[in-house]
């Protein structure tokens, strides 16, 4: 039996994998655990959906990324439960793992802020299953359109409504506008898919609330010049089959949309409240576990929480925003800390956010961007855009094959991955949808 | 209403799209009916199923391969029944589209000799979901036997059985020998991958049956290479979750594997039942239709059948193989013969199959092919084939990633698609099947 330091990392997303690559050395034993065998770069997950780039072109294999390091072993499991005074995690069949130091980075998930039946109509986007979905509901409405005769329901499904104007919801709309007008521009026969309504909802006044309001402004630009209707201070009361309800003011409204996405909020993941109530760790309203300045969890210094699960504070006491560059700083500076103490030096100072900026894409050759404190925007934002997303994707054959689809795409606007595939969902059954089929040998040709 | 003669394709499979890609005339209207939105290329499906490759890397929507036909429209539907007296087929939702010429290129399905059971334990490898699901047992079953400390469950995780030694056997059997040996050989720590069995099993006295037999030999000594075991003259008695029953002779042996693929036989697609009842026209013992000369249906000279639905014979009267290029030459004989029929030119002499020869892969770098009645094995073969299955992808984008997938995966001998996503077929729950768990702590480096 090895006496070597035993870190347990739960989660193999930014965080949890930046953790374990920083973990490289022969004074720790690390175990990584996750639900899934692969890292997901989630900032792209997005065109999944859209069709422009396959799963397999955003994801890695955990394995694969961490076999070279012979202190780190993976595990395929779900972590069920933890004990913070005898150190040890459960998973759900059973095992035990004991750690000496454990991470938990497992991230967030959707939130229907209460509506959880709203997701059976409008499905988020954190996996790759649920990009699949989306990309089924977004095809098979265009093929739906084409052999549907009456107006009114043609036009519900080709209203395409995004909840949410973050950089997804941003992102999501762009795409879906640009699927629209250019990619599906010259494949239809009946209908003009050009015609399609891109609605992008937030309760918010603007779009990107976490971008300074210039560049927000700019991307409500673009946007518009992407045919997409961007609408803000709306509230939404109801969703269901149909479409749904908005309300802004004491003013209700109805949108009939057969296709609904959710890009509208995130909540803590599942193993944060079991986390807090084995700790006694305050969480913040969105359910994440209040750390330490040192990202350890309250009374427990051996157990870190880091990414969309913590709530850690900037200097000025501002809470830290869920995304990819926290978690991996987040990451990293646990791995370090646990590698100070394993080796006996002097602590780490406090844990800084070293803030490089934030970026939303707005369809093809345009983004804006706020990095190092220029406010970027544009075709300039778009080259920022490509080249951090690219840099970051973890594998050099994710970087090769993601850059060649975007270049072809870019040269033809075509979208290669553009396939209907897995199981309908269960609002999605073409031959049941489709009541008032035109009669077909009436072939209009444009 | 347009006047033009109206053309409807069942069918966008190699033999359908190829007919509806030379039917690109103003003579006529087009209606390609597909169930899919994509034309699948199904000889690399194989390799969606070992991980090599993206679906969206071997599939192409129709609608954008033919959206510069305007002569020709795509809808995505599923033709239930036909009438060839009034000349109309009916999708299943009911619209019903009139033809003057008919061309039914449906294809064909896994079929387990009259045990459909075995299908939940054996699924068979036709489609993208098919291929996703074979991903997941495979990868799956290696994660499962990690975890476990019974040594005679953890071999039969890490048993693997093909049945059925055609090409798309040989091509399973070698890749996931591969994978055993080569790819995943860093990354576990409990289990040595490489001492994985893969075991190739066919009724038939040698492998590739369709091939000369000094390929096949050729073939046999490759897989052996690689660590397949393969068992020719053993006929499958009984396929369940725990393994499969074999009999030879009057001997009856049973193998313990949690992983059973089945290649082991095709018939034809159920639309080739209601074509046969329609017309009275006779089938072949695997359902196919029997065609004349001029890949008509007996009594109805405006329906076509073409590729693996059809029964056609060579010179010789032997039946033709159910491959790719018998249906690619089909579909351009029947678009052809339209054309001519439309235009008042004289009919085409009857249909003649010109055999380009055939080819399968083993693993890395080596391959079998009989072409232009040369016998090649080894890298030369290996040449030809990637030459012929990239020049065959249907558009540029998908020949370049998956040229660019194939070099660095034949560097690396990584596999960038080895992801576990989408529903655990029924017989895999992960947290349901590993009982006898090892107690993780105990982390055995190697």
């Amino acid at each position: 039996m090895s006496t070597a330091w035993r870190v347990v990392i739960v989660g193999g997303g930014f965080g949890g994998l930046r953790a374990a690559q920083n973990l490289k050395s022969d004074f720790v034993e690390v175990t990584l655990v996750d639900r899934r065998n692969y890292h997901l770069f989630q900032p792209l997950l997005y065109q999944v959906a859209t069709g422009s780039l396959s799963a397999g072109e955003i994801a890695s294999p955990l394995r694969g990324v961490l076999s070279g390091q012979k202190n780190t072993r993976v595990l395929l499991g779900t972590v069920v439960d933890l004990d913070p005074e005898s150190k040890h995690v459960t998973l759900q069949d059973g095992a035990v793992l004991q750690y000496d130091s454990l991470i938990v980075a497992t991230g967030s998930q959707t939130s229907y802020f209460g509506h959880n039946e709203w997701q059976e109509w409008a499905p988020g986007l954190k996996s790759i299953e649920e990009a699949t979905t989306i990309r089924h509901k977004i095809l098979y409405a265009f093929e739906v359109a084409e052999r549907i005769s009456d107006p009114a329901q043609r036009r519900a499904w080709l209203t395409f409504v995004i909840v949410g104007a973050g950089p997804t919801g941003v992102e999501l709309a762009g795409a879906i506008a640009e699927i629209a007008r250019q990619t599906l521009r010259n494949d239809f026969r009946s209908i003009h898919p050009e015609e399609a309504e891109v609605i992008l909802l937030d309760g918010a006044p603007r779009v990107l609330m976490n971008f300074p309001e210039d560049l927000a402004e700019k991307a409500t630009r673009s946007l518009g010049q992407l045919g997409v209707q961007v609408k803000c201070g709306e509230m939404v009361q109801h969703v269901d089959k149909e479409g749904l309800t908005i309300a802004s003011g004491g003013q209700a409204d109805t949108i009939a949309a057969k296709t609904v996405i959710w890009a509208g909020g995130i909540t803590a993941s599942p193993l944060g409240k079991i986390l807090a109530t084995r700790t006694k760790a305050e969480t913040d309203k969105g359910g994440r576990i209040k750390v330490q300045p040192d990202l350890t969890v309250p009374n427990y210094q051996d157990i870190y929480v880091v990414g969309d699960l913590a709530s850690a504070a900037d200097e000025h006491g501002k809470p830290l925003p869920g995304l990819a560059q926290v978690a991996m700083q987040g990451g990293a500076y646990a791995a370090k800390a646990i590698l100070r103490r394993v080796k006996g030096q002097p602590e780490l100072p406090p844990f800084r956010y070293f803030d490089k900026g934030s970026l939303a894409v707005i369809g093809r050759a345009a983004a804006v961007a706020n990095v190092f404190g220029m406010h970027l925007s544009g075709f300039l934002a778009w080259l920022v855009w490509v080249s951090i997303h690219l840099m970051y994707l973890v594998t050099f054959q994710n970087r090769l094959t993601v850059f060649i689809q975007w270049a072809i795409q870019d040269l033809t606007f075509n979208r290669g991955a553009r396939l209907i595939t897995g199981v309908a969902p269960t609002d999605f059954n073409f031959d049941r949808e489709v009541s008032g089929v035109r009669s077909a040998p009436e072939i209009t040709l444009r």
